[in-house]
């Protein structure tokens, strides 16, 4: 890919300081918890969008809020710029790092440290991975619902940082509808708390603002979740259609209808292919587009959700309807559909583009990112959260071919802004970070832009916290 | 009640220029919605808060978002407070005006702008009422989920100001979790669009920090709200205990094991004989303590959820379960519960405290309350959404009787200190406004309450909205 995206210059009264500043915050984290060294640099320099990478002056991996804190007050006071990060799987390059920062990990910090079922919620670190809250509290009947395919590796800290969905969101909504709590280390070192394991705010809601704003307002050491009970069963169905635009227009139909299945995923023929060749998950290859819809609770139940779609998906022309008809079945469909990314990257490179659009929409821009696609003689694989209209176009293209790179950057970008215009937006799970912060002018007016950095500025005045990220370098107030 | 609450001193620059103001306000609104008359100001001088009253320099009820955006220009220009308000139904003086205040009503613009079943979301005028929504989509299968016992009157425009809920609320969350956009007119009279049709939000969270921000960051004019299918079925059902604490522990046996019923109402003693002799909705008079359980769904889904909560219920030794029998029933339970406070208000003058509080501290709140409320010597009758944890005594005083105020208000501070003491919050749903400012020192640090401040000066650096709420007077920075 191209180097197009700019990063801000370091600032040479930081990197000037280099060794003094490493050596400082050897004092600040436990033997073994600083990396400076250039090869030990490495895995640091970049995360899930490898486009671009930059050498950060030094890692800190705390151990505890108040190691977090002590850091955060050095940092500070001299000014050197914080990128903090969970497991580095971003996909908008929301962890990579810059010359003159120091990168703040949380992954040393990994302990639960409450499940209290009594008011259904867990107390985590920031490091612990999503999936693993769900396995602690797995055998006792519950689990964490948000579920980014990424969550075997991802941490809680980068889950709130992005405001992660999941394919289950549709039911559960996203990172900030299952979030309780934070403890925040705000940029001067001060430790606060937010939320908690009751419901409802006092005051203004800090805690809603805080989650998905990119690790720019504080760094999150802990957070309190949400646990919910396990249903008592649950089960993806698969609705394979003649077109894409009929397999759209038939979630929007559902979803107009009030049917609120867990999850409704949508994969085109590439996608399908595929995952098909990865997983064997018995998709069917004759269809055009197919859909896993997922439903759940008891025999009954999941009986009567399936016939209103069945029904719904009959005015569609739908050509196969599957059930999985057992749970190994049932786990290779979804096996199928969260390897999507990763068996995309075994056949070609790909930029995974995340725009939301109104339900209404989702044929009409299928169509379009087609025809955007066809015009850059690109490949696109489709494969994303339809119930919520949240959109993945897997762009494929060679990372070696620099003209190849250039036209799969343009065509995302053009299908990013046919998405804004369709009255969606440019992201709705994986972030700005640096990947869509140029196009937030597409998005937002100035005054939309001058006010949320208003509101940056009011918790990070000096703007060291991840400042590379979401807002254009230029006309920054 | 006391005036122990303080208002801002009134800014003489203002109120010196009274008359020129009101000419110049004239000119901005249509002839009929400016009001000025000493007389004509009475009903505006109060909200649901009734123990405080002011009266405001003038009130104007713009019809449009232009409107509304010249007259903030005019008032961000001359430094002129500005009160927004709904319906006039805050219970925490919300809408409360000071004397150079300019009042700005919304309950001019009551038109539905869209209602979008494609998109399962309906936009609204800022003055809309809660039940006109429903009432507009209820023949076509749909509901707006948010149920305040004020739904009657109260706005969409106040709902969003104070994050409002109800007794629905356990299952379809509070307003921010119904709420997908929001016009909001900024203090200087620019005119922004926050979130839309599509789900996610790019770039912060500024809409779900405007949802609770008590009118504070500009003018909500027109709001973007889900809409929901209605259930297959709903029916009340209600649980009879001995004892408010054996309620309480039920209802945090129930969500504790994962159960999620639409709703959970609590009424100890008092509040039952209250409501139902106002309502004669057939409520047990044998009983401590009534949980109306609400379930919903087919009759299957119904009567598996209604089986599960038995058991629990037995576990805590529930004397009475009685099924609604008819939809007439039903109604009138709900009726019952919903004028809980209008029944109330025919037997004594009451206030009514807001705070939430973990379920796990249910019992133990519910005693402590009693201890207070005998410590007085005053009456309490609790009834409250028990399913999420938000309290609301409601201290029975004489209006009349100073001394008894004094008790009153103080007997309430203490519960609510307690609430939070018992790792809850100070309100629930009805908001910090003037009632609880300067409690607000007992749930936050400095630094807790510097930040909010900070980021309601990003979005009113003068200070001119509703500037005498929600954070204590002194120590303002």
């Amino acid at each position: 890919m191209s180097e197009a995206i700019a990063f801000l210059e370091p600032r040479d009264a930081v990197l000037s300081r280099r060794r003094e500043i490493i050596e400082d915050l050897s004092e600040l984290v436990p033997a073994g918890r600083l990396v400076h060294e250039p090869t030990a640099l490495v895995p640091f320099e970049t995360d899930g969008f490898i486009a671009y990478r930059r050498r950060p002056l030094a890692v800190v991996l705390p151990e505890t809020t108040e190691q977090v804190a002590a850091v955060m007050k050095y940092c500070h006071r001299y000014g050197i710029p914080v990128i903090p990060r969970g497991a580095g799987t971003s996909l908008s390059g929301g962890a990579i790092p810059q010359e003159d920062a120091v990168v703040l990990g949380l992954s040393a910090m990994t302990r639960i440290l409450d499940i209290d079922y009594a008011n259904r919620c867990a107390v985590v670190q920031a490091g612990v991975t999503n999936l693993a809250i769900s396995e602690a509290v797995g055998a006792d009947g519950y689990f964490y619902a948000p579920d980014p395919s990424s969550q075997l590796a991802c941490t809680i800290g980068g889950n709130i940082a992005m405001n992660s969905g999941g394919a289950h969101c549709l039911k559960y909504g996203v990172t900030t509808n299952n979030l309780l709590g934070v403890k925040l280390v705000l940029v001067d070192g001060t430790i606060i708390d937010l939320g908690g394991k009751h419901l409802d705010a006092t005051g203004y809601d800090l805690l809603g603002l805080v989650c998905g704003s990119e690790g720019q307002l504080g760094i999150v050491t802990e957070a309190t979740v949400r646990l919910l009970a396990k249903p008592e069963g649950a089960r993806p169905v698969l609705f394979g259609f003649d077109s894409a635009e009929a397999a759209g227009s038939c979630v929007a139909d559902v979803i107009g209808a009030g049917i609120v299945p867990v999850a409704i995923e949508f994969m085109d023929k590439p996608a399908i292919e595929i995952c098909e060749a990865f997983a064997k998950a018995g998709y069917p290859l004759d269809v055009e587009a197919l859909l896993i819809v997922e439903v759940e609770g008891s025999e009954a139940e999941m009986e009567a959700m399936l016939a209103s779609i069945v029904e719904i998906a009959k005015r569609h022309n739908v050509k196969t309807v599957r059930e999985s008809q057992s749970p190994t079945e049932a786990a290779l469909i979804w096996k199928g559909r969260k390897s999507a990314f990763g068996a995309t990257g075994r056949i070609a490179d790909y930029i995974c583009m995340d725009g939301t659009v109104p339900l209404s929409q989702l044929a009409y821009v299928l169509k379009k990112t087609s025809e955007i696609i066809d015009r850059y003689g690109l490949r696109v694989a489709n494969v994303f959260h339809a119930g919520d209209g949240n959109m993945h176009p897997l762009i494929l293209y060679n990372i070696n071919d620099p003209e190849d790179a250039a036209k799969a950057e343009a065509a995302g970008m053009e299908i990013l802004k046919l998405c804004v215009d369709a009255g969606g937006c440019l992201t709705g799970e994986h972030g700005v970070g640096i990947e869509k912060r140029d196009l937030m002018r597409h998005q937002f007016s100035d005054v939309d832009l001058d006010q949320q950095m208003a509101v940056r500025s009011a918790f990070d005045a000096d703007w060291i916290l991840n400042p590379s990220k979401v807002f254009p370098l230029e006309g920054r107030s």
